[in-house]
């Protein structure tokens, strides 16, 4: 392990929780480098939350430990998991925020136990940082706890097939509007007719291909299709949220 | 000490306020470690500040420096301090924003003297990141200025008894809608009815103790009683806010 | 170069792209030491960007890299620069936000090309950071690209004269509200009558020479006029904004 600790809640930082796990990490293991990945997270948001952890942790070397805690079931019977894929360790709650590293590289569990006096209402403090924090410092994850074979897991949208259309959606929306889909560049036909909130969306590189206040659709850097508008904003342009339809024909 | 100062302000970080301090501090000394607590307390809100500051300032190891400066009086004859307390170090205006520190640990304060060429009105960068630095290499608090007796404290709100019942208060809302109080366990009696807003409110362990949408009480992590609605929010619910009458009979 | 990374961006954090930019960072040299300037810059907004770039860069030590991308016209025909300028590196898009950085100081600049494989969208991640990294690591910034002679630089805007009157305007609004001003102290007549938002505003030193809620023109810590109210706003009071005029007559 590489001594890097990402930090990725819904905690705000107004309240000084995120600052209390912060603590706690150092306080046992003074060394660590700690990275805030984001605290915005909405409010037991699990699904964005999910989404980021899927878009960031393979950006970080090797050796990485990844506290990823957006936790709407603390105190009730979730599971806490500690976790390793593809070389980095992660902890965070069992509903569902691990389902895109799941999705991309193998991954190992087990079952966190509460520590003697942990509270029954901040794992964060209590529970992951300790454990983020032996995982950063090389201890194997198998001795944090029982292993978890049947992690939950978030359904993951699928594209559907409607006679010579392919339906996905919008998986995220971004902080300038672009819609995020999960169609993928070998999902679409060679000439595809791309459909969002009923318009017409001309297929092209990037932004510069169209003029300023234009919809354009691209292969992004997710290596998804997304859905913007140069110069303004497609969610408001369109309408469109997270989980609206995204139609492709040839 | 051991070089960490974090960092707890009301700057936001869209201006580059904080962005100046973390460059002088880091000029004073490059080998630091900068941990952001908080840039994101209300404009001047003292009160709030000294609460995350009361939560989170032990959760780091001893000898951490702590830079806490929300500061509504800078340009004005308040006093600049440097601290120790606890084996922690601090620096931040005489607002009573050590308040909740000085009630937890023996605190010892000199004023800080502004360094030659101060500008008057950027106090964190010119008179407190200085002396934080000087004090995360090290350096003695007596050194810093002439000592401190009479520290401007927050009035600490007290619990108050009506016949039968025992009034505390919210001290903090935060940002789950959770209603942080003053009442310790051992305040409560055995079989305590606790009201707020007008509801009686249930003791239980934690949220998984009750159906989702419904008012809970429990101890929280910060040790005190704490009401919250399970998925929901009991400062919408409740219409409660800092400040407000929590009740408890037996 | 000292291994400091700053980071001052319009990302947000909540959608990832901040911790993608630093794991990049940390994936192409794992010991450096980065610091969050902001991630709060308002989608698009150059002007805000150079400004807070302008205050910040000179308070980190020498040999600190400034990764600094608010960059509308990503996918266009915008260069993308590595730089260098008072013993301090950026890397940048060649939009203006680098403006007040080559007015202060000499600046030499290159056009950074896109890695093989970079998004079309995503250059924080996929051309600024590596450069970044590179210059961090001590690459001088001759060997990332062609030099570039004529950055694009944003109008400054200048005092006018009209008359009797000295015309500047706000240059930021900052999070208090305060109106921070483009008129320095040796542009002032000895006893200046400063008017803004058609009221005269008294020049003293600090907020502790007027009474609460009260209008005050001192010298700011960024050396220039600003117009703050005491515990209270200017922006509110004056109603007035960036680029609004503020006008000075003996």
């Amino acid at each position: 392990m590489n001594g890097i600790v990402t930090l990725l809640t819904d905690y705000g930082t107004a309240d000084g929780y995120a600052g209390e796990v912060k603590g706690a990490l150092l306080r046992a293991a003074p060394g660590l480098t700690l990275v805030d990945i984001t605290h915005d997270i909405a409010p037991g948001d699990v699904a964005a939350a999910a989404w980021v952890l899927g878009r960031t942790w393979r950006s970080f070397p090797e050796g990485t430990t990844h506290f990823a805690v957006v936790d709407p079931g603390v105190g009730t019977a979730r599971r806490a998991l500690g976790a390793v894929a593809g070389g980095h360790a992660f902890v965070a709650p069992d509903n569902g925020l691990l389902s895109l590293v799941a999705g991309a590289a193998a991954l190992e569990a087990v079952e966190l136990g509460p520590p003697e006096g942990a509270s029954a209402t901040f794992h964060g403090r209590d529970v992951f940082a300790p454990a983020a924090a032996r995982l950063a410092l090389g201890a194997p994850h198998q001795i944090l706890g029982r292993p978890v074979s049947d992690l939950v897991l978030m359904a993951r949208p699928v594209l559907r097939r409607e006679g010579k259309k392919l339906i996905g959606c919008v998986m995220h929306v971004d902080r300038f509007g672009t819609l995020v889909t999960n169609l993928a560049p070998g999902d679409l036909p060679r000439t595809p007719r791309i459909q969002a909130g009923g318009r017409d969306v001309p297929l092209r590189m990037t932004f510069g291909d169209v003029p300023a206040g234009t919809l354009v659709a691209f292969v992004g850097s997710a290596g998804t299709l997304e859905i913007a508008v140069r110069d303004g904003r497609a969610d408001v342009q369109l309408g469109l949220g997270r989980g609206d339809e995204i139609t492709v024909e040839s």
